[in-house]
């Protein structure tokens, strides 16, 4: 390991060990990149680029193609997509290569024991900050950006400032950390962070669960974070010890320093928080859900890689439970990943689901993106427990979608508008 | 009971019954509908026209509108159609609209207790001629036809020829009832029956459990036929009683004369009878399995109106067992209804599926008609337990479907190219 200053961020420290020298924010730097993924959508586009530059992919156990935007394929165009994939799979031998279903990529990755904490981890798809929950530093990057990891295992960044975003306080039986992060969101803005790495602390963050610290860092991007990341806890090195087979005291684990430097400061205590509502048609445009309750709703989504994990899944079940779901409105379930579905049929939910009238749908993103399994047609209103609600984002430009944690879209779906889940359980 | 000659068809029974005097083949005649069923893909065209002649329909407690040929939505085009026939269900105060993913249209309508002996029911689709399966006359229409039974409950067909079409023997551990009604498709030829009514009996048919059943009744009109029907047996009145709530004794059962009078007569005995593939582009192109092993495949479906049951399921589960499907094959499973799926999984079929490499969508005709779930690229080739292998019904036209039973395409699966069963348990 290098000699670190003393006045250095997680992130820093984690790009200084991959750049094998101290760097600074602002700094533009060459790293080598520990992991690169890239999903159906997003792999076609960088290996026409890798093509034309290379022959061989440099590292062939270092690279994870996912399948989860458009699977099983929705049209011909998606599935001569998957068969580029799949060719160039086979043909560089690829150890990773997840085209049956498996999950959503940013699920799955961490499922299949390819995140660790330290790494320089780079994927084609915006929500790659997740991984920082495992205190590693993940991005997203472009089509001909990752052709270039592909060839050569280097990328270059910019070293970005920190935005130090500490959380205190217990969350109540309505809210998860999807709250906190829309309240962060919200408060920070859609372009407060931009190019920011943006690192959550405090005594909140450092209990919290795995799946509720990927919430939180899914959705950096929202705030246009660099990166999302955290110190990680003993959770996550439980969770990690399991999935990658190594000892904890094997990992590279950075951490903050207590001097370190940030650009900005933010502290929130989300003890007082009431389930957090994202309104049409920005992802800052939060309203506490006092404030929309009662807003009509066609449809409602619980998945993707922000709220589609097992506890999403027990906090709709918990809700649903010997509910029926309006007959107005069509509920769409999608586990985040193949192992996320088998458990959450062990368990009870998905009979619970289907019982109480959802549609079930395989692991992958779903109709987040608008692609397929449930697009909204104009005039058309969901609530979803996704990372975003631009315009258009789940089909006509005349649809609106709210986000939410998965027991406020669980309770809207009974009550056909936006409903807080208190009030269900009140029932 | 009008009072019937003594060389009577079922079919011919049971339209003079509806007709309320005797009719014979050839004459052209009026009905009363007993029940009539539309989709979310035929549903629309069928209410444009109902509006322009018909401000309330006739009997909102004898139609049913079933979303299953994409649900969820794929496309804001079926999301609009979706919205279109959901605004008219409730307007219309329809008593049985399911669109909540309750399954195929073709495997709900049974389910839900709403098909009996002796009906004439009229759906817009084609393989309305299932219901046959259950003794009723059973048979497709195109929208605007449909669109007069909602506004008057009537209907005219010409009395159809009938087709006896009997059944003997034992079929082996390898083979289903998928396998007698392509054996006889490519015995018949694709326009052998052309609107005939393919009354089959026999042995076989008689001791048939229902699935069976329906999957050869569902397959009549790929020889042409206006309907498929058999005498109502056992299992299927037990079936009707335990879905309807009514004795036996309620129902009307007609059956065909001794010395009925038929156009055409064939014999089927089955007890020797190898898995039967329908190669592409027709499906009376049917072959032995002996002559097509080893064919290379892409992708596998189990499911849809024909083979999407618990049975079909359990042939699946039976061979995937333990086993992991081929690395290049994507086996795509999707039950038939919501309640096969719960039962699916009360068994552990889905669990295994998933464990074994499967893709398991929701219920509904998934990628049957090349619309979602599954789209076919050039150059692509899917077995199939569907009923229909046209150029291009699952995507391009260059993709090539074959269809089989169940436990065939489970086998192919796993093999990475067509397989019999047999082979597979020999392993």
């Amino acid at each position: 390991m290098i000699a670190f200053c003393d006045t250095m961020t997680i992130t820093e420290k984690i790009l200084s060990e991959a750049n094998k020298k101290v760097v600074k924010p602002g700094e533009i730097i060459e790293v080598d990149v520990d992991f690169v993924m890239s999903h159906d959508g997003t792999s076609p586009p960088a290996i026409r680029s890798f093509e034309k530059i290379a022959d061989k992919v440099w590292d062939r156990e270092k690279i994870a193609i996912i399948f989860d935007h458009n699977i099983p394929a929705n049209t011909i165009g998606s599935a001569e997509f998957q068969k580029v994939a799949r060719n160039f799979s086979k043909k560089q031998k690829l150890s990773h290569f997840y085209s049956h279903g498996e999950g959503i990529c940013h699920q799955v990755l961490p499922e299949k024991g390819l995140v660790e904490p330290g790494m320089v981890i780079v994927g084609a798809d915006s929500h790659t900050c997740t991984y920082g929950a495992f205190g590693a530093f993940s991005t997203g990057m472009g089509a001909t950006d990752i052709a270039m990891i592909y060839a050569t295992g280097k990328t270059w960044f910019m070293v970005p400032e920190s935005f130090k975003i500490e959380i205190n306080g217990k969350l109540s039986n309505d809210t998860s950390s999807k709250d906190i992060i829309l309240n962060i969101i919200g408060k920070i803005g859609s372009e407060g962070a931009t190019y920011k790495s943006c690192e959550f602390c405090g005594k909140t963050v450092e209990e919290m669960d795995v799946s509720g610290r990927m919430t939180i860092t899914n959705m950096a991007i929202e705030m246009g974070g660099k990166n999302g990341i955290m110190e990680p806890n003993q959770n996550t090195l439980k969770f990690l010890s399991e999935r990658t087979g190594k000892n904890p005291s094997e990992f590279k684990i950075f951490k903050s320093d207590h001097d370190s430097q940030y650009e900005k400061e933010f502290y929130f205590d989300i003890s007082e928080l009431e389930p957090q509502i994202s309104c049409p048609n920005d992802v800052d445009n939060v309203k506490p859900i006092s404030k929309v309750t009662g807003t009509h709703i066609d449809q409602g989504f619980i998945g993707s890689c922000t709220n589609g994990r097992l506890e999403d899944l027990k906090d709709a079940y918990e809700i649903l439970k010997g509910n029926e779901i309006h007959s107005d409105v069509r509920l769409i379930i999608a586990p985040a990943s193949a192992e996320i579905y088998k458990k959450a049929i062990d368990l009870g939910y998905i009979n619970q689901f289907i019982e109480s009238g959802a549609i079930v749908c395989n692991p992958g993103c779903g109709p987040c993106l608008g692609g397929h399994m449930g697009v909204l047609t104009k005039g058309e209103t969901s609530i979803s427990t996704t990372n975003r609600n631009f315009k258009g984002r789940m089909g006509d430009s005349e649809s609106e979608v709210y986000l939410s944690n998965a027991k406020v879209v669980a309770a809207s779906a009974l009550k056909g508008y936006i409903e807080s889940p208190s009030d269900i359980r009140l029932e």
